[in-house]
């Protein structure tokens, strides 16, 4: 049975402006690949209604799960949670559950729940909440859309609450070989490798080191036998 | 008058595995910015032929520039040429000049201009070469679709052949102030800021350093004394 399918969005003006390097997409990739959940595709849009509720349809329409990052704290470009609820027509309004987490939390640090921070109690009806042990104000899960939060700490932490709530498959096996050829020697050998097993992915990625041109051939799969034949086959054929 | 505006579309299995963590969006965004091109959207999608087809249509109908980045190597997995190439109903075949590049690389290098490597001089019909002095196969630009291989180094010298041949609008500038106060303590100035002066875009994220809840703000826009108002005022509100 074929994997789960999966899509990310990740919000935020900061992104696009190449203020921010992301690293919110290198670590979802490296999870849903653990969990068996396959990463289809990557959006990345800025701070705006109607991009956010574009992008989030499409993504909720053709896969499986979408993940979201960014624009969920209590300033005014923290507009992710109104779009995505505007994006199937849901209600949101501030949640019990939700500010009781917020007022805990700032009665302990002594902070005010003003009404910025209450924003990050709004919740859509009928989403679940997604915990956020770093710094409270939680996520949340409407549909099949995980809404998560920017701050990579956060984020991570967030998809570690999610993860183990969602059915996933085979976990995507890979094996690399480095082969110290370009990688235009070795392309009819991976073409015929590629054609003989039409369940692996195999991927070719050039370098250059010290001068000598070579290739990182990496054959992913889920089945860890046909994965191991490959990657056999492969080093008797451009070796060594 | 408004920036041109820009989308990037990342082509590679291996980004979306988790096997490799993309640079070039990063570097691209910062580069647009500088040339005062508006980076709205970007997209990632494996080596699928629908899905590149899907995405470059999508992003070519919706915005001024199309940069890609991958698949135009020598291998089976490299099919970013002519997809790009389908998604326009344009022919794509082996091209003369660029031929001539590759054959006068490898005369140096002393490798076989074979037919693997021949799948690099194959260009859409109507297509501007981009140079790439570091590994001699070109890009393309074919209609507002700008075709850059991958490999950061090479992506990046593509991109500095092409951004001068693009009008560019205003560069957009930027200053950040860091504030030693939680976002929630500072949302309500910021929101007031931000209906202040529609034409900026105001940024608020937030840090933990030391134990101290801080948020950098950010001010950008494309007339520079409308930045420094309200980095000024936003200082003496704020502070300190």
């Amino acid at each position: 049975m074929a994997n789960p399918t999966a899509a990310m969005l990740v919000i935020g003006d900061e992104i696009l402006s190449g203020r921010t390097r992301d690293s919110n997409m290198f670590y979802l990739a490296g999870e849903l690949a653990k969990h068996g959940i396959d990463l289809c595709e990557v959006r990345v849009v800025s701070d705006d209604a109607t991009a956010i509720q574009a992008a989030v349809k499409a993504l909720s329409d053709g896969f499986d799960h979408v993940f979201t990052s960014g624009g969920i704290g209590p300033t005014h470009d923290d507009i992710t949670a109104e779009n995505i609820a505007a994006a199937f027509d849901t209600p949101i309004s501030v949640r019990d559950d939700a500010r009781a987490l917020l007022a805990a939390h700032y009665k302990t640090t002594g902070a005010v729940l003003n009404e910025a921070r209450l924003r990050m109690a709004r919740i859509p009806d009928g989403a679940t909440l997604i915990d956020n042990p770093v710094s409270v104000a939680p996520g949340f899960t409407l549909g099949n859309v995980h809404v998560m939060a920017g701050v990579p700490a956060v984020f991570e932490t967030m998809v570690a609450s999610v993860l183990p709530t969602l059915t996933g498959g085979a976990p995507l096996l890979s094996q690399s070989l480095r082969i110290m050829r370009g990688e235009g020697e070795i392309a009819d050998t991976l073409s015929q490798l590629a054609a003989d097993y039409p369940d692996l992915s195999i991927g070719c990625y050039p370098f250059q080191k010290d001068g000598v041109f070579g290739a990182s051939v990496v054959v992913r799969g889920v089945e860890g036998a046909q994965v191991d034949a490959a990657v056999t086959r492969l080093a008797r054929e451009v070796e060594l």
